[in-house]
């Protein structure tokens, strides 16, 4: 039984949430060592989030949990990346699907890519 | 021409390499202004080593660099994800074609996925 080293970046290791069906790169947040044991023993996606300073259950506050499918561990031992699956459909704030909806040209221009699943302001309203 | 916030994190913002055709992610790696700036001009995926503390254009020494297909920022602008063409076929400096090569269990065993595409010890010689 091998753990990430969460010795390392001062306890918090990079986690992509990738898409298990699609492929899609959903987001990137971080996990501690409290967040692997939350999302293993409860099969959702949970971080440490570095804004609040707590434990971050992804969607416990707007439904939209990451069930966890599949979890694979880098060559270092330093980055995590979950399969997901992703209810309702969007992993960003904003709305749209994945948080990557930023397209960057090489010329440094920047285009938004699809179109918001939902109303962040209906999702998270008071 | 909107850059992502090289202010955060002491400089170094976390880079996703993905597969352009699979949609597979093969590594995670840091990137500074320097490497964007470089990842933009060259067209070759461009990160800071850590451990080396220097410029490390991927696949410089191996032969397997990265060339970018697309280039994403996420809603913070402070995380990238790459689309990459991986030259070679493997990522990870262990020969496998991804970093995240290692499956864990809910329980907490871990698995190798796959195997190397290459011996290290060959393309890394000196």
């Amino acid at each position: 039984m091998l753990k990430p080293d969460f010795s390392k970046t001062g306890g918090l290791l990079p986690t992509i949430a990738q898409d298990s069906e699609t492929g899609e790169v959903l987001m990137l947040a971080y996990m501690n060592e409290e967040a692997w044991d939350h999302t293993l023993s409860s099969g959702k996606a949970t971080y440490w989030s570095r804004s609040r300073q707590k434990l971050w259950i992804k969607g416990e506050s707007s439904g939209h949990v990451q069930m966890v499918k599949e979890i694979r561990m880098d060559c270092d031992g330093d980055t995590i990346l979950l399969k997901v699956d992703q209810i309702g459909g969007a992993a960003c704030h904003t709305g749209h699907r994945s948080c990557f909806y930023q397209k960057v040209e090489r010329d440094g221009t920047v285009s938004v890519t699809g179109k918001p699943i939902f109303d962040p302001d209906e999702v998270y309203k008071k």
